[in-house]
């Protein structure tokens, strides 16, 4: 191997069917504007891709999934389907990978064919999937080797390449192939499409379709080989080259296949059709250069992004598979969008967007792409309307960003106690616009759609507290971060951050005030603001209470939170492969003292300054024992705060549990998705736990103020752009060096 | 009208489409083997039966109801099919009622067709509907009048009767006539049939079908008339007697069509096809005969039934409606069913059971049929297994009944918050068999079945309080009665009731033990009993709080009741045709000092003598202005704990609403159902309410501690069985008077 990809392949050394699904979502490919699971071009026999079946109605979590031992997956994060009862979700699009091999009746399968010599390589700074084996057909006529390649172009934004090679390396047979576009998937077993026709033109092949809301997406092929002619054959859904050629021992062939995918909600204009064929065209360049100017584009963003992790390899192997993750699935160019929980790695969550965004990946793109994330912070502009609605929806004012949002921002969830209850994500998007404001000075963003949403949020939840005989005033039946207490009141976490919302929202116009005068009073009259309002406000930010146990000097989770039960977690928690929320029934977990993920601790890891170490090491020590880490954003928010409370043992452990999360083959956490929320929070673990750097929230200037590296590590290197500046960033033992480059 | 039928007919004086689903629901007949909704023989055009359409998740009471003009409904409650998301649903089954005349090519039709002198009459003494009108068809051919009656025989089990007479009274014509049996029926929007076929036997029509769960359902039907001849036609789903004949002005023609229904889920045995014919023949009596026997059958039920009111006869007609909805809904012989939560005159709640059979019903029946009452709460040990299955679904011992019971006893609800925390059901069960016990001394029932129930729902609530801090016991996250109260802390209803629960478990055993010692060491073998479990279940039942305001000395709804915060009740609903729940949000309810019905006033209904007279009336005076009785459980209960507290306006206006609530057509409550639990709830009101006679849960003998005639009401008549004797029951004012029979 080149010595300059040491610790950037991850590879799959064998072929284990159990662990499919995993590696087609780990090894995920995507450029932003789209991506494609990992599957196999020839697809596995007996999983079929286009069955129908009915989706059931309980939570994410709690679903049991329809388990093929395969998943295709094509998104285009702003193509978006309408089922019945899921309401919208994303498409899983026509699979335009296809690319079969057979001899004689054989076709060739990974599970079913004798495979020799197998191997399969991510390539995490070039992009690229490879996979090699040697075939034996079951009739032994020949042995080859065949050798996959292929990426998505990271310069032209609707390519997919792929390039295979096939060594005959003994005896001869009749090589047949057959390669094209098949419309027949479902996604999650609902059929999406109203609509279906392939195409040839010259030799390209085409496959157009009308989504059940009345998008249209375009797929264009191009397969090219020297030795070999292809006919073309083709019903509705389905649209083929297909080939064959005698080969003998010493032969070798090479295919290349060119693929465009597009669609009517592009921000380009013009017909569909003309612009894939210009965009196939523009692909008709060498294989070479094709490769080299995507690769070009991922160097610069490694540039930034990459963290060095020297002392374990395998921990610097799977950072990097983290933030190649983090690369893939961000649109910095389309503000209509952001990233959606399963990173578009799978159909889990439906393809949606949840308070992950701003809590646990902006603060990665603030630091290295300001950019993406004022984009990411645009797509909450662009769905305030959608959040007005929502808030109107619960007979409130102002705006009330969704749980579960859509395209438009409104609510997609249908479950009313997270639809309801977890109403922090209101909050969470004003914070994030802060954490994006304080760490660049983007004053035009502040003024022309941060403010706006400062405001407009306030007065959502002027209207949705409570006043209280005493004149205070309570958030009641609240679900906090801890999705295992559904109804608590005043949570300490969305007190504070509803606060914190309020507060920015009267801060946000004094700046702009200050700055541009004009502006001021413009935005003053578009909103209709009155003093009165920002009076109410105010006294509301004020009041709203964040409990503490004073006694033992801790956060108190919500007011209610020492009414609940005891719990024996280690008792009932037979099995730890598998979550805690597998043994206990949800009406169990509602009434204990038991926490899905991290909830007064998240608080801490936002408001680090707030809170005297004291307070975060008690409120660390009493959660920590009782917290299940069923949720996949808590094991790295752990290893945060054990990193300040010098918990070193925790440190250790939390950082290794949450790169194993998606990495580790044996925990298949891949499957239905990548947990691009833990792979955003792990920078975030670099940054403010490993190197001790504060946040913008909570320091004016880049300092470090605290190193603490994970057992084994020797030096973390890194870059961060703070206030417009890029800074180069070593944190070694008992010390961070931060320098401007 | 023959004078003995005064105040014994409901009325439809004019037919309106708008209030059809409303006549549907409350002109329901049947005989407690099955029930037919009082659609129009020949049903109304454009209200197709057998529409396909998708069913919400949603709660009952939140959804929208597809609202065709008409619902048939012909059920037969051991018959249940099963629902890919709404779990089990009783099955609208073929329509057997089917007759339409037709002159030219109009087909009569109660909307279209020109009808003059319109009535309908529901005979509640005699179970007979009868419809009168003259048709002018549109070609002006003729004038016909037409009488339909109707009932389902009280003798014969599984017969109908329809008799249709015919009187041309000008011009002439050639009337057509078709009749027979549509199998062209939905049940909410979905086919629950996966077989169908028609026959023909001789000159009997037959339709058999298989449910989706596989039970097999025939239909029979026999068409006579002495002067029209008729062919058979038939599809796979339908088959129809069809014929037709010039008639002419001074003829009269009559027609006559029985009909049986069975199932091979029925408690007879035998060939279904073999049955059918015996009962259709069985029926090849005369119409009066056929009449007789069966309104013999029901003037002995009315006889200990009725309830005479003397000074408003709205208010008398409206308490028989409700009286005759009990004895048609509940089949004393089958031990497999309870009294559905709709009566079987709808469709709404699935025909499933709910905590309304043993709170709101049972005592009906207890009081006045105790065989009924038995055969209800045998019901509940013929589906222990089902809620021990439940009780085992929750990682609890013991039983757990089910919010919504299915055949089998287990959960049919498919929202959590109800099946999950409206855990008093399994309590409510408990007391409906000691009212039961108290009231009969079924000393059998207990020994053999009541106390097996009580010992195995006390393990359930031992393992489902949670130990606190100070010893003492909480049932956390529970839904009492008051369902805008989602997730209480020791609701004082629930604790009660489970308290009560607990402690007769134990006094059964001791009961048992002084009567039958031989019995009582079998079931203390049976059922594995140990000391130890009894000690925990006495400490348990001591040490479960029922909150009270002390300060106020009133019943706390549940010890975080007071958190909830205040809400303006009367500013938001704005319109009082309507519930509050359409102004509200669930999430505002839930958040609020709201009541959707009565809670702490439940309990002071079952446990009256355990509270002061100032406690109840200062619990009464601070729940009722927040109650917005959006359950119809609520208004009755209001109208007896009114009654106590001496409220008379408030006995007045709930007595008032309470009886017109299926009644009063302006309302509409029957188009889904009848409410049959506040139709039990009414015979309550007068037993324990207007002649002030404590149950035998409060007193050990029969006596009036008060009386209170709602106004205008001179007297009140009703008999009433206690410990095997019947009584004679008159309230006057101030004045009831108790005389053995």
């Amino acid at each position: 191997m080149n010595s300059d990809l040491n610790n950037w392949i991850i590879k799959e050394q064998n072929f284990d069917i159990n662990k499919n699904k995993h590696y087609e979502g780990a090894f995920c490919q995507g450029n932003g504007y789209f991506s494609v699971r990992a599957s196999f071009e020839e697809g596995l026999q007996g999983a079929g891709q286009g069955d129908i079946y009915e989706r059931s109605f309980k939570s994410v979590t709690t679903e049991i999934q329809r388990n093929p031992i395969s998943k295709w997956g094509t998104y285009v994060p702003t193509i978006m389907g309408s089922h019945p009862a899921l309401n919208e979700v994303i498409i899983n699009l026509p699979y335009f990978m296809d690319f079969s091999f057979s001899i004689q009746d054989e076709k060739l399968d990974m599970h079913q064919s004798t495979i020799v010599d197998y191997k399969r390589e991510l390539n995490l700074k070039e992009g690229t999937l490879i996979r090699e084996f040697i075939w034996i057909p079951k009739d032994n006529s020949c042995k080859i080797k065949l050798k996959y390649i292929r990426f998505a172009s990271m310069e032209k934004k609707h390519l997919f390449v792929q390039r295979i090679e096939a060594e005959v390396l003994e005896g001869k047979a009749l090589l047949s192939l057959e390669s094209g576009i098949d419309g027949n998937v479902t996604t999650n077993g609902y059929n999406h499409f109203t609509e279906m026709n392939t195409n040839v033109i010259s030799d390209i092949i085409t496959l157009d379709c009308k989504t059940d809301i009345g998008n249209r997406v375009m797929e264009l092929c191009n397969l090219q080989s020297k030795d070999i002619n292809f006919n073309i054959i083709k019903d509705e859904k389905k649209i083929l080259y297909k080939g064959d050629k005698a080969v003998s021992a010493g032969e070798n062939y090479v295919f290349e296949k060119r693929s465009v995918i597009l669609t009517d909600r592009d921000l380009e204009d013009g017909d569909l059709k003309e612009r894939g064929l210009n965009l196939i065209n523009a692909a008709n360049i060498s294989y070479e250069e094709l490769y080299e100017e995507h690769r070009k584009v991922l160097e610069k963003k490694w540039g930034i992004s990459d963290v060095k992790i020297e002392g374990n390899d395998k921990h610097q192997l799977s950072m990097r598979f983290s933030i190649y993750h983090l690369l893939r699935s961000n649109n910095e160019d389309d503000p209509r969008m952001a990233v959606c929980a399963k990173g578009f790695a799978g159909e889990a969550y439906y393809g949606r967007y949840f308070w992950d965004t701003e809590i646990f990946l902006l603060p990665f793109y603030i630091y290295t792409n300001p950019k993406a994330a004022r984009n990411l912070l645009m797509y909450r502009y662009n769905t305030l309307e959608g959040a007005k609605e929502n808030a109107r929806s619960y007979n409130c004012n102002g705006a009330r960003y969704p749980w579960q949002s859509s395209l438009r921002g409104d609510e997609q969830c249908s479950l009313w106690e997270y639809a309801d209850n977890e109403v922090h994500i209101t909050a969470d998007i004003a914070y994030g616009i802060w954490h994006y404001f304080s760490a660049t000075k983007d004053y035009d963003f502040l003024i022309n759609y941060g403010a706006e949403i400062l405001i407009e949020t306030s007065r959502f939840w002027r209207d949705r507290v409570d006043k209280n005989k005493e004149g205070g005033y309570d958030l009641i039946n609240i679900m906090g971060p801890d999705e295992y207490s559904a109804m608590t009141r005043n949570n300490a976490f969305t007190n504070r951050m509803v606060k914190f919302n309020l507060n920015k929202a009267m801060e946000s116009l004094e700046i702009i005030k200050g700055k541009d005068e004009e502006a001021y009073k413009k935005l003053w009259n578009k909103l209709s603001i009155s003093k009165e309002e920002l009076e109410l406000f105010k006294e509301i930010a004020e009041k709203l209470p964040v409990p503490m146990d004073k006694e033992n000097n801790y956060i108190l989770q919500s007011e209610d939170f020492e009414d609940y039960a005891d719990i024996n977690i280690q008792g009932i928690w037979k099995d730890k492969s598998k979550p805690f929320g597998f043994f206990a029934t949800q009406e169990k977990l509602y009434r204990s003292k038991c926490l899905k993920q991290a909830d007064a601790l998240a608080l801490t890891m936002l408001f680090k300054k707030e809170f005297t170490l004291e307070q975060i090491t008690n409120t660390y020590n009493y959660y920590e024992p009782i917290t299940t880490h069923d949720s996949s954003l808590s094991p790295v928010n752990h290893a945060i705060v054990a990193s300040w409370v010098d918990n070193t043992e925790h440190l250790d452990k939390f950082t290794d549990y949450a790169l194993a999360l998606d990495f580790n083959e044996r925990l298949g956490g891949a499957e239905e998705g990548i947990h691009i929320a833990n792979c955003g929070c792990l920078w975030q673990l670099i940054m403010t736990g490993v190197a001790g750097i504060d946040t913008a929230m909570n320091e004016t200037s880049l300092i470090s103020t605290k190193t603490s590296l994970p057992k084994g590590w020797k030096k973390v290197e890194f870059k961060l752009i703070w206030q417009g500046k890029t800074y180069k960033i070593e944190a070694m033992e008992n010390y961070t060096r931060i320098n401007e480059i």
